[in-house]
């Protein structure tokens, strides 16, 4: 442990606290600024700010610690929340405690010098020549672009983001808790190669695919990392240079920048008020993208007599069908429509689905159904990939499918969608009358077209000034420049006193730029 | 809520159980036959089997559940546990209660009609037409193959894969139940699109990539899905079709198998007893992969001066480096050597991590250290392939490794893995005596090399029969046939008292093939 009184002398020649007390209180508070006393887990945040200041060497061997009473004083906490993390701290050897003397910093293991300390930051010569090196350039993809702080923003009528008051919070601590038992630990920690869990593969199968008229084999079905992984995968299985993908347009941005890297021939297809047109530019794929459940961006829900139409002409042409349903489930309304897995008798759909939109984006949490042949390829490129996704979230999902919590989840989420979708529909008409707006029946957002002198780019930019998050149309588009008037006005994130006021000032703001 | 009583008939009518009571001990007993009495969450298990078989239609609406004390007694279960069951299954509409007739199943929203049910298993037909839609078929890769069980066998002398004896249970609970409260779930449910939780990316910077020599800016550092997604996104970055790829032969097959899958030029590079030899190929290679640290699977760390060497030959012929640390900081064992990374004033090298390996590999936690530039895309990349890894995880690992618990748990795996290989120095020259065995310094594994009569694939083979698992070396060489007298001894998840019955065994079974 080195010497505690020597290298005080040292922490006191560096400025830092002396071992006489508790020294600087400026030093202490500083320290422990980042301290959130209405957040939760008091005790832990102390001994993380300990932790990290001692890695850091803000705090250096041997310098004494405020006594825990000195510390609660000053930190405003209890007393005892101080002893439990001190004990803890010299547990692990962060601290030592000299009797009668109170707690010292413990020493550190040593880390490897390092060369590359103090670098300068990368300059323009620097990304210029990696530039030369890059065999793809990701980043000059046009995306959907949200701003990441849009929960700052009083009236965030975005799509497909996550909303706190409908987020299951008890339920998914019991299923995550549950499955920090000693054997599920066991069954989550292991390597599976290219497996998934089991147990989720089961109850996607008897609880979450049933419901969206999807009935597959355990052969049949895989996770991935968010449905956009399984849309990846896809195209890295099925698509090589000049093989012919069909998009939707206006279509899914990252489905068409995922398929774009794969091959330079991607067809635009149609798109009319039934959703996607099996025209000849369809006919002429290999593979085709369809968002039958909703359109992406337009929200139609494609007709039965058009998913056959569909069917029909890929099987005459040989095509196969990748089946984005992205917001299936979400709000139960009307009779549900059968996907085209469901209705294909010729094995030529692959369905993708995501319970990341119904539970929470950051859990990354997709799947694909196919047929088997496909998933054992899907399975070897993930392995090759990443292996799999993580297996305690599978191991969550799982346990929190299993309890019945996903099933009673949806019904709360459709019946709070179902009523901000009726409070739009009240308020549409009256705030944002020269506008059209269509919202297919269960999606979860309006594909709003404005005049059009209306630029939904500036509107956009307008509006988030005056704190509405609305997104811009132009972006789904394949062409740049069409689609310029129109916007997506998602409600799943926005809560329902926000909606009027929100709406009002959107209103506003389009009659001042039309 | 429908019709209990008549429904009853119905179940009758399929011999389901009665209203009339228990009925048949039988039924209720094969329904809960999945019951694990010395599991944990014996009320979990309960609600959950009940809700399964309710979705499985099992379990049909109006049929009358045993009373609490009669499903208490058929299970040995406390009442309380029954009861408390029941009273959530109410709760969420699986059961509804009558007063004084008891708990009967209710209704479910019926799931959509499908057309795919009963469907037969794929032929070969189906299977070949699939396999003329393929742009790549990745099930054809050569892998490494371990017994998916081998957990079950009692020699495991497998590399890195997860050892229960060593997992920081108590310290995971306390990091992933912090995660669980609401502010921390708002912080991880989020779609950060390209981004990683700031936490962990601070964590890794301030305690994980000194440790191993090397210091990085945030942008400089991004989370994978274990390293394994490093190795791919940096493949598909750089490598396209012609590009020059280096791989140690023998070396890693998933790496080689990436790469491969981008490009054919695949450059054998020489191993000898320094590691990676940066001869006239390595210098015709656009990109080399680099397991200085321990070569994988000879195992030897490249010495200082070797490491000089092909840093500098890098430079002359400009290659990219991937340094892949696959299992630094498991042992401390003599004086650490700087990585590559470290070493390198060019900004040339993409160094690549994992927790997986300390932690557990179900959990998938890697990543890439890299100049910001090449980050910069790396984040475009991924985030077009799947986002980012889930957040609840890096949020965890971040609570974790901010709480010091990191570094308690390095210091004790290092101190067990130490403990085995002093063992196995013993124990490998009195019973494997016609054998050569390295292990580099720090290595968790040993690179055996059988007497050339010896087929190490018929030694696994013949040792698994007898219940020790090792790994035939021939999979990591390029050429398919030679190293084939050699196999990786693993003894990162084998109980220290079984080491000395396994290599007996072991020595046996060489003794008798030899």
């Amino acid at each position: 442990m080195g010497n505690p009184g020597g290298s005080v002398k040292a922490a006191r020649a560096d400025g830092r606290p002396a071992a006489s007390g508790i020294g600087d209180a400026l030093f202490w508070g500083s320290l422990f600024q980042g301290l959130d006393r209405r957040g939760p887990f008091l005790q832990l945040q102390i001994r993380q700010l300990i932790c990290t200041a001692i890695e850091e060497g803000r705090l250096a061997l041997g310098v004494r610690m405020p006594s825990s009473r000195e510390l609660a004083t000053l930190l405003e906490v209890s007393r005892n929340t101080v002893v439990i993390a001190y004990e803890q701290l010299v547990d692990q050897n962060f601290l030592i405690s000299r009797e009668r003397s109170g707690f010292f910093v413990a020493g550190l293991p040593k880390h490897l010098g390092t060369q590359r300390d103090d670098r300068a930051a990368p300059d323009e010569a620097g990304a210029a020549r990696w530039a030369g090196r890059f065999a793809v350039r990701p980043s000059a993809n046009r995306n959907i672009v949200k701003p990441l702080n849009w929960q700052d923003y009083p009236y965030p009528f975005i799509f497909g983001q996550f909303d706190p008051s409908l987020f299951p919070t008890n339920d998914w601590r019991e299923s995550a808790r549950a499955a920090l038992s000693v054997p599920e630990i066991n069954n989550w920690a292991r390597d599976l190669i290219d497996e998934d869990d089991p147990a989720l593969i089961e109850q996607l199968r008897l609880q979450v695919l049933p419901r969206r008229g999807v009935r597959a084999r355990p052969d049949e079905i895989m996770m991935t990392i968010g449905a956009q992984h399984a849309l990846y995968l896809i195209a890295r299985l099925f698509v090589k240079q000049g093989t012919r993908v069909g998009m939707e347009d206006p279509g899914y941005p990252d489905a068409r920048n995922i398929f774009g890297m794969q091959s330079d021939n991607i067809v635009p297809l149609a798109v009319d008020g039934e959703g996607m047109v099996p025209d000849a530019n369809f006919e002429s794929c290999d593979l085709a993208y369809v968002t039958a459940g909703h359109q992406c961006p337009t929200t139609v829900a494609m007709p039965e007599q058009r998913r056959l139409e569909v069917l029909r002409k890929a099987e005459e042409s040989d095509i196969i069908l990748i089946e984005d349903d992205y917001e299936s489930e979400l709000i139960s309304e009307g009779p549900a429509l059968p996907p085209l897995m469901s209705l294909d008798r010729n094995d030529r759909v692959l369905y993708v689905g995501s319970l990341s939109k119904a539970l929470a984006p950051g859990l990354r949490l997709g799947y694909v159904a196919a047929p088997a042949p496909v998933i054992r390829e899907l399975r070897a490129l993930r392995r090759l990939m990443l292996r799999h996704p993580p297996l305690n979230n599978q191991r969550v999902a799982a346990l929190f499918i299993g309890l019945g919590h996903y099933r009673s989840h949806l019904q709360r989420v459709s019946r709070v969608l179902l009523e901000r979708a009726r409070i739009l529909d009240q308020l549409l008409p009256k705030h944002l009358a020269g506008c059209d707006f269509v919202r297919g029946v269960g999606s979860t957002s309006y594909w709003v077209t404005c005049p059009a002198a209306c630029d939904a780019t500036e509107l956009a930019t307008a509006a988030l000034a005056e704190g509405v998050v609305i997104e811009p149309g132009d972006v789904f588009s394949m062409t740049k420049g069409t689609h310029a008037n129109c916007f997506r006005l998602g409600f799943s994130s926005i809560r329902n006193d926000r909606i009027e006021p929100g709406i009002e000032r959107l209103g506003r703001i389009i009659a001042r730029m039309s």
